[in-house]
């Protein structure tokens, strides 16, 4: 008997990122089905964790379903409340610390929340950097220190430039520009000005013309920028100039920012910074 | 026999993201030990898994201790290659897909890199919208548009606030906007003019100030704003506006980016959109 839509529940005595990160995977294996989902982060006290409980169970009494719950939580005490609940757990801690704790021979320290708490300052400094860079560096806006980019992104308008680099920076810790491709630029076969010195930082984007033209359309409708013959001039003109100077590039139809980060960390073979648990936020430009 | 740097391997078909973040909170539950991490997404190949295999073993070989694999392999016959390595293998879909199978009575797609595809077209929109909107309104820089945010930060400088903002946009679709105290609004007892009318949308942001003075130094060494005494002062008056206008507001002094995020959600009772299949890359303002 299938559910039309089983509730799902992300549950944490942290931030419930990693739940919520493992459960989307787990779930997106059932590309058929539909779930409705609810995290429920810092269940830090015992009164927390029987009030998440008690809400578990009366979701089984009014739908007579077993939901399913993926939970993180790192305090035993906590932990026994929440797995007594009537529901599919799935607990990736229970599972794995023992194992982890045999092999390395150490005690695990049963402490929620701790992955992301800052653990290493210097790390995320660097970070912090690079989201200040990729700021500064966005749009083509500031061209004078590309000698210090990890990475220039490069693509016409609205091809997920921006998003990118935040997230390069935001998660792998790259100082990431981008650069705009205007029609002056595809005029030329050499590669602009302000990027020529940088070929071997260059990654280029790329996407399907009617996409693009969806999304222009929001932006400026029924102009000559969102018009269907314009998107699929600029696209090609750009990848040429891709196949010219030998940029990497990507197309991103149908790929997230996640997904596009990571290929081109993975393309240019660029240090992946492990930025998991070293984000600060002692900043803001 | 303790290892002084256990080797750990992130792996995947996909982008590895859910591997990290599960392995990472996996290894923060050993605080006194040190680990050498290493990811490889993208293993979607027979080829590349025997390689990735092949590393694994050597590194066996060399070191004389067993690694760790976190791994998310979901086709079953790369997952089988690498499962035959020589490590602890620690494979949440191996463990919770046939649960899940079970309880939904219906079998898994055995795809990897799933969920982070586009999977929601609309949600993946606003979380664009949401990045755009966070950029535009950074800083202070335009503050027509409060109306539409769904949470304004407000702090004096350096304490977190635009880093925080990126990870509402990106992570959960929040429109995040960010607002600086300056020393003319502390000498005022009202909110400043501009978010005077959006008082139940602020929420505060607050630090130690010996922290705050030293990542001031590095940016403006030995000048007036980077004095500790500066920053005390800075401090304690816009922890004073928050007391007079009751915002709520956080101490970031030792939480990450992502907790900041999280629990500003948790505190405001705000929408946590589900983002983690919907991030595109269309736009990039």
């Amino acid at each position: 008997m299938q559910a039309d839509s089983r509730q799902v529940y992300f549950l944490s005595n942290g931030t419930a990122i990693t739940a919520e990160t493992l459960g989307h995977s787990l779930l997106a294996q059932f590309p058929g089905l539909h779930f409705k989902t609810k995290t429920i982060p810092f269940i830090d006290t015992l009164e927390k964790a029987h009030a998440v409980s008690a809400e578990i169970n009366q979701g089984v009494d009014e739908q007579g379903e077993l939901p399913i719950v993926i939970s993180t939580m790192a305090d035993p005490e906590l932990k026994k409340v929440i797995n007594q609940s009537k529901a599919l757990i799935l607990d990736p801690f229970g599972d794995f610390l023992p194992r982890l704790e045999k092999i390395l021979d150490t005690a695990s320290s049963n402490q929620g929340g701790r992955s992301h708490r800052i653990a290493n300052p210097s790390l995320y400094e660097s970070r912090i950097n690079a989201i200040d860079f990729s700021l500064v560096h966005d749009d083509g806006c500031k061209t004078q220190n590309y000698d210090e980019t990890d990475i220039i992104l490069i693509g016409v308008s609205r091809t997920g430039k921006t998003p990118s680099c935040l997230y390069l920076a935001l998660q792998f810790g790259l100082k990431a520009a981008n650069y705009p491709i205007t029609e002056e630029d595809m005029e030329s076969e050499r590669l602009p000005v302000p990027i020529r010195p940088f070929k071997n930082r260059l990654y280029g984007l790329s996407t399907d013309p009617n996409r693009l033209a969806n999304i222009r359309q929001e932006r400026r409708p029924n102009s000559r920028y969102s018009s269907l013959e314009q998107c699929r001039y600029e696209l090609r003109a750009a990848e040429e100039m891709y196949y010219r100077h030998k940029v990497p590039f990507l197309n991103t139809t149908t790929i997230s920012v996640e997904e596009i980060a990571a290929r081109i960390v993975e393309d240019t073979g660029l240090h992946r910074v492990e930025t998991a648990s070293g984000l600060s936020s002692q900043d803001d430009g």
